[in-house]
């Protein structure tokens, strides 16, 4: 009785080590692979044209909730993309001035700005040009022009923190400063995740339904477009490569998408690969906000970009590998700016 | 041929000049049944709790625009109830913080502050208590408390404005106080209209169809609630009298209206009669925004609150008289104040 517990006991042993060493190669597989494709938020996304300063983060987030610059008085940046619901607004197509609806579901400003252009369809070189345009956007802030913005800005009484920003210009409240502010502030915009850490090393950082679900996710080729940190915002593509994406997606119109600024029938519905972090807390998806569920936006891309049927099992483990992508907004970041 | 002429002359003349007298007469006696169930708009909505000040006005309509009273910094009241879409917002329900659902419609705010309640379902005392407790509404501003909003209303720079307004109090910057001067500045939101003029004794202020329009108004029993200045906004009322009003507005969900604040069996599906005025320019109509048009929105209203089946030329007379509720929002009103 005696020896076969220990014999038990032994054999146990071995059998659970040997699991583990698998394990470990598979997961160091998986994470080598992955890090292949992907990366690690940087702490800011820097630019060259826009250095971050102090001066320019603080000033771009209080004229971020600034709405007396929009010609109904409602409209600031914060309207549409909410700091606390991850700076997308949940709806299908955003709401401007005088509840006007915008052409397209609002994108989140998180980890947005180091892509190769703003907007669904890129008709926005980045974000400061998406910040310096909205201002007299017709279903955003609805100005009649750049003049009328600057000059409501120096009645405001912004003049002394544009100056702080800007030290040196002679007359700094000017949109496009306005745009350098709001840009600067939206590269501090980062919510390192747990996938973070996993990429980093920490192999425990993610469960082992995410893993499997990551492992799905290369298999099948959805890290050919979401790639890189912040998964995607790299590239543009077409929406239903093997079928149209409004067979599934039960979109209201058809949206021409980036033919709509090169109008070459080549970009007819291509649109900008979205950047999914955060993705789990940014419904609705697609670029008209026509699909509520997480997992339903998953298996239309399965269905649509890769002609994958993909099994129910697939699908949950892809929507918990995603929200191992859900970051945190820090505090200083979620505090409402007084002034000017 | 001269004197055929003269006679044909003379005849037209007596024809024409008797249909003059004869229309004449019906427009005085239409004139005089409108005069004992209508008026006019007066200049401003007085009230003894609340007197109205310039000063008040200023603080109210700067109050009116400011977002940074709310806990994601995007709701003002202006965000509800835009000036230039005639103080509603074109939604079935409005968006608050953190794009959160209301319950209700947004009901507009023009002409708006004589009625017995506010809110749907009359659980507001009146515009002041409305403004008051908006500030701590979940779906609304979404404040934790009264202090916190009393707090960011002292370090926005508002204490000036508050101790002008309401000089001699020792600290005047209160949320009672916020909603005094919100509630004077409604206080001046009156859109005179064709039917005042009317109604003082224009006759030529309405068109023809417009007078047939207000007529059968009057005829089928519509101006038994919808009566006064107002048209509305006196009584409460049972919305479906002959049948429940979901099987016509094909609302989404039944709601138990006045029941929801009295607890009363009697008071079930039962409404605050709304204010007609502007109702051409604030829909969708109903206290869910279940129906956009208004044609439609009339037609049940004859339906389901008089068990009139109305002709397709009785809705349109009746829609063509509503018309004339349509006022003017002064140019002053309409400016965008720039303060603190």
């Amino acid at each position: 009785m005696h020896t076969r517990t220990i014999i038990t006991f032994i054999v146990s042993f071995i059998i659970i080590s040997l699991s583990f060493l698998s394990l470990s190669a598979n997961d160091q597989d998986l994470l080598g692979q992955a890090r292949k494709i992907f990366g690690s938020l940087p702490e800011v996304m820097p630019a060259e044209k826009n250095p971050i300063t102090p001066e320019k983060v603080k000033l771009g987030k209080i004229l971020f909730y600034e709405t007396r610059i929009s010609i109904d008085g409602t409209v600031s940046c914060a309207r549409c993309h909410p700091i606390g619901l991850y700076g997308a607004d949940g709806l299908k197509k955003s709401i401007g001035n005088n509840c006007k609806i915008n052409p397209r579901n609002a994108p989140t400003i998180f980890n947005a700005a180091a892509q190769i252009a703003a907007h669904w369809i890129g008709n926005r070189t980045g974000v400061e040009d998406q910040a310096r345009q909205s201002v007299i956007g017709p279903a955003a802030f609805g100005m009649p022009s750049y003049e009328a913005v600057e000059k409501r800005l120096i009645q405001l009484g912004y003049t002394n923190l544009f100056k702080a920003a800007f030290h040196g210009v002679r007359n700094p409240v000017t949109v496009d400063n306005f745009a350098q502010a709001l840009g600067c502030f939206e590269r501090t915009l980062v919510t390192p995740a747990p996938f973070d850490a996993y990429i980093k090393g920490d192999t425990r950082a993610l469960t082992e339904p995410q893993k499997r679900g990551l492992k799905t996710f290369i298999q099948i080729g959805c890290g050919s477009c979401h790639s890189g940190a912040y998964f995607g915002g790299q590239t543009y593509q077409k929406f239903g490569v093997s079928e149209p994406y409004w067979k599934y997606t039960k979109s209201a119109a058809i949206d021409a998408g980036r033919f709509e600024v090169t109008k070459q029938e080549s970009d007819k519905y291509v649109f900008k690969i979205p950047v999914l972090r955060n993705i789990e807390k940014t419904p609705p998806y697609f670029h008209d906000g026509s699909v509520d569920d997480l997992a339903r936006a998953v298996w239309i891309m399965g269905k649509t970009q890769t002609d994958a049927a993909l099994t129910d099992s697939q699908v949950k483990e892809l929507v918990s590998f995603l929200k191992s992508l859900t970051g945190v907004i820090s505090e200083q970041v979620l505090i409402i700016p007084l002034l000017p």
